[in-house]
C-alpha cells in the first residue's frame, strides 16, 4: 500500500518556520504511516532540519520531501491579490500539489483569508458540492462539536447549509467515529418559524433529509453539546467559534487569577491542579489540531496561526486520519 | 422630590408570582428612593404579599401600588398575536402604565418576544432613534461589557448600528460610570474592509461619529473586555449572549465535575471555594439584574425566565438607577 502524504506549509505561522517544521518532525516520529511533504524555502527547511536533528538524534536524518515554495503570504496582505501575484507562495504551491494528486491532505497556518480563496481557486471541490466550508471542533461538555461554517461563506443560501450538514454529518463519522451525529440549525430559537427565510427554508431542506436534524439549536445548546454538528453562516460561525475561543481562555485566567487571591486557595489550586490541567487540555486548540476545510477532495486543514509544534503534529494527524478512513 | 416609580410584572416569571413579588420585596426594603408597582392578578398579588410578609414580618405591612392585570402571555404564544389580544395582560398593562408616564421604569421576566412587541406597539421611542434595542451586561475580564443588539432587530442597517453605539455608549456612562465608553463593532476581523456592506458602511458611520470608536472588534474580544459596548445586529447579538451564558455554565460545571474526580482534589476545592464562589457571582445572570431595552423614553428591563427574587431585586435596583441618573 502507498504511503498516504501530506503536504504541510511550514511558512505562514506566527511562530515561524521552526514551530512547523517540529511539528512535522513530531508527525514523522509518531504516524510512520505517513509520508510528509514540506513545502517553504528550501533553504530555511533545510537549515531548521539540521538544527532540530539535534533535538531527536534517535530519529535523524528525517525523510521528508520538500516543494520549494520561497514566497510567503503575510496575514496582512489583500488575499485575493496575494494568491493571484504569489504562484510561488506556500499556500499555493502546497495547494497545487494536493490538486496534482500528489498529496493526499494539506496542512497550513497561514492566513485564513488567502487559504480560503486559495481553497476555491485551486482545490477540487467534491461532485455536488456548492461550496467548502471552513470548520471548527469545538470542545463540549459532551465532547466535540463539529462547527460549520466558520469564515468560508459569510452569506449563505439554504442549500449550502444543507450541504454543511451533510459534510459534517461525514466528517463526525468518518473521523469522530460517531454513528449518528446530531446535526443542529444556529437560531434564536427552537421553533421552525424563527430566522431569516433562508434559516427557515434551510430547516425545511434539514428535516426532509437524511441527516439525524434535531432541530434549530442555540448558542446555549453548542457548549452543552446538543450537536454533534452545527450548521450556520460563515459570519455566525466565525462569532461563535472566536468567543468559544476567547471565552474559555478568558474564564481559565479569571479562575487562576481568583485562586492565586488568597494562601487558603493556592494551596487548594494546587492540590485541583491535575483536574485543571485535564479541563485546560480539552480547551486547548492545540489539542484538537486545525480547522477542517470540507467539501474538497482533499482534507486541507487551517492550524491555528499562533500554533506550535504540538498543534502542527495534531493537525497533521487530523489530516491523515481523514484520509486513511476514507 | 417625587418618588421615581418602577413598574414590576409580577405574572410573567417561569418561577410564578412569588419569586417576582418576593424580589419586590426585597427591592422595597432595600431601595427606599423608589416607589413600587406591582403589575398582575390582584388577588394573586395580594395573597402572595400576605405569605411574604412572614418572612419580613419587621418590614410589613408593604406599600405597593397594585396595577390589576389577570391575563399572562405563555411563553409558548405567538407574540404578535397575543399582544394584541391580551389587553389585560401584565406586560401590556405595564407597558401603558409606563406610556402614561406613571412609572418610569418596568420589569418583566415575561415572554421576550412578547415584551418586544409590545414595546414596539407601546413604548414611546427616543426622539431620533430608529429602533430599540434589547441589550445585555456581559461579564468580562474586566468587569462587563453591554451588547445589543440582542434580539429585537434580526436584520440592521447601518444607521441603526450607529445608534446602538450612541445607546449603548449612554448607558454605560450613566449607570455604569464608565467615562469615555470604547465601542467596537463584531466583524470577522479588525480590518474595515471586512464583513458584509452593511458592516462596512457601519464602520464608516461609526468612525466618523463622536463616538469613542474602536473599530471592529472579533468574538474573543468580548470576554477579553477590549470594548464596553458591543455593536451587532440582534441575531448574532442573540447567538452571543446565550452563547456565553452557556459556555459559562458549562465551563463551570466541567469543573466542578473534574474537581470531583480524586479526593485530592475534592480537598483542593472545598479549600479554594470562596475563589469559586467569587468568580461564580460575576457569572451569575441574577447579579447583574437583566437586560435593558435601550432607545426608548424610560427604561424596560427583560428579566431572565427563570429569574429568582434576588435576579428580580437587582433588575428594579438597574430601572431605579437608570431612573435617577437620568
Amino acid at each position: 500500500m502507498q504511503k498516504t502524504t501530506i503536504a504541510v506549509d511550514v511558512m505562514g505561522a506566527d511562530l515561524g518556520p521552526a514551530a512547523a517544521i517540529e511539528g512535522a518532525v513530531q508527525a514523522y516520529i509518531e504516524y510512520p504511516s505517513a509520508k510528509l511533504t514540506l513545502v517553504g524555502d528550501t533553504d530555511i527547511i533545510k537549515k531548521e532540519l539540521a538544527s532540530i536533528s539535534t533535538k531527536y538524534p534517535k530519529h535523524a536524518p528525517f525523510e521528508f520531501d520538500i516543494v520549494h515554495a520561497p514566497e510567503v503570504i503575510g496575514f496582512d496582505e489583500q488575499p485575493t491579490v496575494a494568491i493571484k501575484q504569489k504562484k510561488n507562495s506556500s499556500i499555493v504551491m502546497g495547494l497545487k500539489h494536493l490538486k496534482a494528486g500528489e498529496a493526499q491532505g494539506f496542512v497550513s497556518a497561514g492566513s485564513t483569508g488567502a487559504l480560503l480563496v486559495g481553497v476555491f481557486a485551486y482545490a477540487k471541490r467534491q461532485p455536488g458540492i456548492q461550496r467548502p466550508a471552513l470548520c471548527a471542533l469545538l470542545p463540549t461538555k459532551k465532547g466535540f462539536t463539529l462547527l460549520l461554517d466558520c469564515g468560508a461563506n459569510a452569506e449563505v443560501k439554504p442549500q449550502y447549509l444543507l450541504q454543511f450538514g451533510q459534510l459534517g454529518s461525514t466528517y463526525m463519522k468518518s473521523c469522530m467515529g460517531i454513528q449518528n451525529p446530531r446535526v443542529g440549525l444556529v437560531n434564536v430559537g427552537a421553533e421552525k418559524e424563527k430566522g431569516t427565510p433562508t434559516l427557515q427554508e434551510a430547516y425545511e431542506l434539514l428535516e426532509s433529509s437524511d441527516l439525524n436534524f434535531i432541530g434549530n439549536i442555540e448558542g446555549r445548546d453548542i457548549p452543552a453539546g446538543e450537536a454533534d454538528v452545527v450548521v450556520c453562516d460563515g459570519f455566525v460561525g466565525n462569532v461563535i467559534l472566536k468567543l468559544t475561543e476567547g471565552l474559555s481562555k478568558t474564564l481559565m485566567g479569571m479562575i487562576k487569577e481568583e485562586l492565586k487571591s488568597s494562601v487558603l486557595s493556592i494551596i487548594g489550586a494546587l492540590m485541583a491542579k491535575g483536574a485543571f490541567g485535564k479541563l485546560k487540555k480539552r480547551f486547548d486548540y492545540r489539542e484538537v489540531g486545525g480547522a477542517p476545510f470540507l467539501g474538497l477532495e482533499s482534507l486541507v486543514v487551517k492550524a491555528h496561526g499562533s500554533s506550535d509544534a504540538l498543534a502542527f503534529k495534531n493537525a497533521i494527524r487530523q489530516c491523515i486520519n481523514y484520509a486513511q478512513s476514507q
